[in-house]
């Protein structure tokens, strides 16, 4: 278990996963309980909006279990609204936020902070479940605004000096037993990103993923959605939300999802948890999804259109924090001496950003890909660079080898 | 000239720099005509707001020269603010904008997209002027909200769907002769940007620096201060403000201040410049200032307390774009293998953030700095992998050798 996400988090509840719901095939599973999995890359580059089949799954615990009443073996849902607002809320249903507020669409991807973690354990061994490229997903998500929420429940207005230091803190129904007490897996974000009017970058309480009703195992009934953020932060199931000074308290924004410098190993890291921002954008991120052999226009007289060079088209997804664009992705098929510019299939604030690209490879080789976002912030070459002890936002530049008898 | 800015921007107007400003000594000169020089970087370090005297200047042409009465000898100030406004305003004087607005102060950093060019240009030859690390300054800027002057002039507001898509083009009042026309300085800023209510991140249009009036050099008597972004956006002298649907067509936003990937050389980049967006928001940077002996504070019995190793106190600059906030400094003396924890002086949004560490050294050595910013962006570890024609954006880890015969 050294491997799994436990490690670091304490054991899981036991005892309930004959509750959980059945799975897609089309994932590969990193741990089976609680539930983890991952698409192959392959399926992602497949369509700008990720299938729910192949979108992954991240939980901590069993999956909640809700029935509408409750003698039928579950509990029954509601959300709580509290803390520093004038009148708390208590909602027994999502019926209850559909009357009361707009129904809003949105498209936002969501990654967990461990994806890639596989290649860098390959760096140095990490705690934390075993991802390759394949934890994040760009979804259609359909809910309402926790904005409208908060403001309705009496939250201070953002530019209102009381707000300026406030986060909101949400939790979930899942039951996660972990160093002597249970808990909701939790999350806090500032309170002015919940309030949000940014297109795009608006907070949700989602209960539709891709026009069909979020299934269990993505947070029905209803689930946070913080575009641009970490996955970790769009609490599913979520059960409470509540207004307060401080930063979440939860084992999950004190004690991970957060970075450190390679030197510090799990004998050091006690004294420095505190001194680490809980993680919340995203790092620039790009992944080679497909590389497939691409139609040979060869130019007369060109010398480079040797035998031994092949084109090949090479596909991937890019994506940034904080709703900043994706500005350019690069392919290199010589470690990055030169590059060929991708094409961006879309540039979408908040979703992910598919690309394609054809280059000369000369097999065997290895295909490198990067992206710079509108800030003009890029990857690290290398995962040695970032290494840290949780395997966590590993961006480093995305390395795909062809080998010499490779098909293409 | 090779290696001046005006290789990329064509020749600047001759004949007038007779009438520029006496300057500082503390500056060290990059080029006399247009005037631009930068600090030495150990004075950077000696206060959190840099003083006028240590503060970059970057000019593209001879100063402008402006006169309370005609007869004197230069224009007289105006500002026109113009384009898709219901009100199309004309400003006659400062003056004329301290009595309708309100007046705020903020603290923004600047630095020139060009900052650290010399470092770039080691690795191969680049096209502009041969900064150092002292293109970056700190103030405290007093003056209008731009917002309050577009508001007025009854512009769309955010969120109006007539504004989403709308740019500001701002102009300056310095005349750069070059391709057979004669044009101000201009920028522009998306519309979003220029109505930030952002705390720290909104738009300036600044007639002090730190208390004093705004000297000729930085643009007086009115400049323009975009927070977060590069300097090359900051219009100095401005004249003119035009709200359009379409970024500006100025030298400087469409061939110049652009990011390309190494193989792209001066023969091709003609086909490439469309390509590109103009840099807008800075990328993630940290700089190493001063290295001094620090209190050797021995550990009886640690062997690590060898003669050989020298404890020294590193200070330095880091800051991002955008308002992020810098999260964590490294620094160290083991090509980062090994990191020290930085401590920041201060956090401040879309200002910079100084910082120190005592290290151990063993010189001969070599120590190095990097920053995270709260989207866990980070630096990339050589210049190598981010050279572009122009020299822009240089932000690779920092470098400074301790030579063995070092007085430490």
């Amino acid at each position: 278990r050294e491997q799994g996400e436990e490690a670091a988090g304490g054991a899981p509840q036991r005892g309930s996963y004959e509750t959980d719901p059945l799975r897609p095939e089309s994932l590969v599973v990193a741990s089976a309980e609680p539930f983890n999995a991952e698409p192959p890359v392959e399926a992602l580059v497949e369509t700008v909006v990720t299938p729910v089949r192949h979108f992954f799954v991240r939980n901590h615990s069993p999956v909640p279990h809700f029935s509408p009443v409750e003698a039928a073996g579950g509990a029954r849902y509601s959300l709580t609204v509290d803390g520093a607002v004038e009148r708390p809320t208590l909602f027994h249903a999502v019926g209850d936020l559909v009357a009361r507020f707009p129904v809003v669409t949105t498209v936002a991807a969501l990654q967990c902070a461990g994806n890639r973690r596989t290649e860098m354990a390959e760096v140095r061994p990490v705690r934390g479940l075993p991802w390759k490229a394949g934890a994040v997903g760009n979804a259609q998500w359909r809910g309402v605004r926790l904005r409208d929420v908060l403001l309705a429940a009496g939250v201070p207005a953002v530019g209102d000096a009381a707000s300026a230091e406030l986060h909101v803190a949400l939790e979930g129904w899942d039951g996660i037993k972990e160093h002597g007490f249970q808990q909701g897996y939790g999350s806090s974000i500032p309170l002015a990103k919940a309030l949000s009017t940014e297109v795009g970058g608006e907070v949700i309480l989602a209960f539709e993923m891709n026009g069909e009703p979020l299934t269990p195992d993505h947070g029905a009934p209803l689930r946070v959605v913080v575009p641009g953020y970490i996955g970790a932060r769009s609490v599913k199931w979520v059960k409470r939300i509540t207004v307060q000074p401080e930063v979440s308290s939860n084992f999950y924004m004190q004690r991970d999802y957060k970075l450190f410098p390679a030197n510090i190993g799990w004998d050091e890291v006690g004294q420095y948890w505190d001194r680490a921002s809980p993680i919340q954008e995203m790092n620039v991120q790009c992944v080679i999804c497909r590389v497939d052999p691409a139609a040979r226009t060869q130019i007369l007289g060109d010398p480079r259109a040797s035998r031994s060079r092949t084109p090949v088209r090479v596909c991937g997804y890019a994506l940034a924090g904080g709703g900043r664009l994706i500005e350019r992705v690069d392919v290199s098929s010589d470690h990055g001496q030169t590059w060929t510019y991708a094409t961006l299939v879309q540039k979408h604030r908040f979703g992910w950003c598919l690309w394609m690209a054809t280059v000369d490879a000369e097999p065997p080789c290895q295909l490198v890909a990067r992206a710079f976002d509108e800030s003009s912030n890029t990857q690290p070459e290398h995962m040695a660079s970032i290494w840290n002890l949780r395997g966590v936002l590993g961006n480093a530049w995305h390395r795909v080898t062809l080998p010499a008898t490779s098909s293409l």
